[in-house]
């Protein structure tokens, strides 16, 4: 079993625990990543890497790809170890001394831990539907679309009725050949300049609008999908012909193996003390989207600021002897 | 008197309130800037614009200047008001229905007010020399650089022993025609690699090491400077030739009017709950660099964090009647 040692293991490589690289670089503390994902950037490069992001600070758009690429080259120089492509299955020791093994049979020593685990820690809620993983393995039923132009004159079924829905009916116009919504009721949740547009879409006929009906069957063969049958709430059913669905139903929190390591939680998601962000099981710090405190936000912008704090909070574990002169990044400079 | 009204007034245009801006524009609160500076920008371009800042998430290194420019872009889309080269000289009322009035002249109707002066609150600590102000009002004494063009070919005199003194006899190097450093003592409060190259240029006789010694006396006339006069511990004085002196001894914190307004303070800083970077008082909400919680770090980053808790925080007081739907930038879009 190989074994690798850091100060610090940040679980989960999305922006925020690849910021927190840098934090903790600065800071003469050193880090391996862990994602499950085969690359860094978690959702970022998963569900959005196209997509312009419009507020991260000094960045008038950037899309999440372009954002990760420059992260990518900021955490370059501190030079982290980074296991991907596998799942953090266990973790024992403590504050100073934690022991973490991983699902491609990796042994990691280190002083703390940082969950960054963010959308890493959720899982699409999947609809209840006969045959649904065998749609699954072949991309016919898929909850996320990585790249556009894998739905190239397809014939795609969208279902749900919140922003994800509503964009990417959008988004597909002028690459799908064929578009149906499927939405029980006729209101959407999302952003009511898009709402606007998929109904002004629906009237020139690009969009058709299947409403009030549910998912109701699949059809097709060896995992290639011909038809999403659909029902309204009479139980009268229709088939759409369809290539792929798209099914939106929002996130299912997995914590996963996080759930059983006795940290406080709130709601699913990992309560800290704001000015440090640490759990309740000290040298465990959590930071992004899992992490919950008052006034919590989750916007990539307050991983960011929180990936400083737990670097600062964690530098007294690391260099117990050693008082943290601050200093500015301009003076300092990076190695 | 002229007469503004916006939701919320911004007093400091550093990068912290530019993007505050930013924030309380996506949730369709409108804003003012103010600031004494006759541009935007705060201390990034009065101060470093030309130095690089490593720690702005997904800027591997960014100047100060390009950084201000890349938040004007980002802002401009929500066309804040701004009052430049004018400080606030008075505050009345409460949250809900505050006024300010400035230096020069005008009048602003504010739901709400965001503190983000940041060093704006601070001045230079000024040595006591006799004739003192006729040297800085010709710039022969100055507390910052702000284009090193500025020194091409003169005789500059440094005195401090921290990192803005050595950085700076570094970064002038090969732009003075000469360059002495005043301290009082050997060590310098500087990061150690910075004061190694230091001490390497002095050993190649590139920088006049002066020391131990203090500042004494300025010589010149109309404010033209030719001498700078030094005193060692025992009395003995010396002049060094000289057109200008850069004091760094650090900064002093001058709250102005903002000291009277009964805000709680802590240090010279003005006490936040974290949650919400409200103060004390209601309404007036401290974001940046003068705002202070437990674990606060003085980053850039934070205080673009700390704007979008204030802006949410904000947003019931500008709208109590509706609540505020989350969403993402990706999703809203910008206007």
């Amino acid at each position: 079993m190989e074994q690798i040692s850091a100060d610090v293991a940040i679980i989960g490589a999305g922006p925020t625990g690849m910021f927190a690289v840098f934090e903790c670089g600065m800071l003469k503390i050193s880090c391996v990543l862990i994602d499950a994902l085969d690359e860094l950037g978690g959702q970022c490069v998963a569900l959005y890497p196209e997509k312009p992001i419009y507020d991260i600070p000094a960045h008038p758009a950037i899309e999440g790809a372009a954002l990760i690429a420059q992260l990518e080259q900021q955490i370059a120089p501190f030079k982290p170890a980074k296991l991907l492509g596998q799942q953090v299955m266990s973790l024992s020791g403590e504050k100073g001394d934690f022991t973490l093994t991983t699902s491609a049979g990796k042994t990691i020593e280190a002083t703390a831990i940082i969950l960054a685990a963010g959308a890493g820690a959720f899982g699409p809620n999947r609809p209840p539907l006969d045959n649904l993983s065998a749609y699954e393995a072949t991309g016919a039923v898929r909850y996320y679309v990585k790249r556009r132009e894998d739905l190239r004159n397809k014939r795609v079924v969208i279902a749900g009725g919140g922003d994800s829905a509503v964009d990417w009916a959008l988004a597909l116009q002028g690459v799908a050949s064929h578009i149906s919504v499927v939405h029980r009721r006729g209101k959407f949740r999302a952003a009511p300049e898009s709402a606007a547009q998929l109904d002004a879409l629906a009237a020139e006929g690009k969009v058709d609008m299947v409403i009030p009906y549910q998912l109701h069957a699949l059809h097709g063969a060896n995992g290639q999908l011909s038809a999403v049958e659909v029902a309204d709430l009479d139980g009268n059913t229709k088939h759409l012909e369809a290539d792929v669905l798209l099914p939106f139903f929002g996130l299912a929190m997995e914590l996963g193996p996080i759930a059983e390591w006795g940290l406080d939680l709130a709601h699913h998601h990992v309560q800290v003390t704001p000015s440090t962000l640490e759990t309740s099981a000290p040298g465990i710090f959590a930071i992004g989207d899992i992490a919950t405190y008052p006034g919590k936000l989750k916007l990539i912008l307050q991983g960011f600021a929180e990936a400083a704090m737990a670097a600062h909070a964690i530098h007294p574990i690391v260099y117990p002897d050693k008082a943290l002169h601050f200093e500015y990044s301009t003076t300092k400079g990076v190695p």
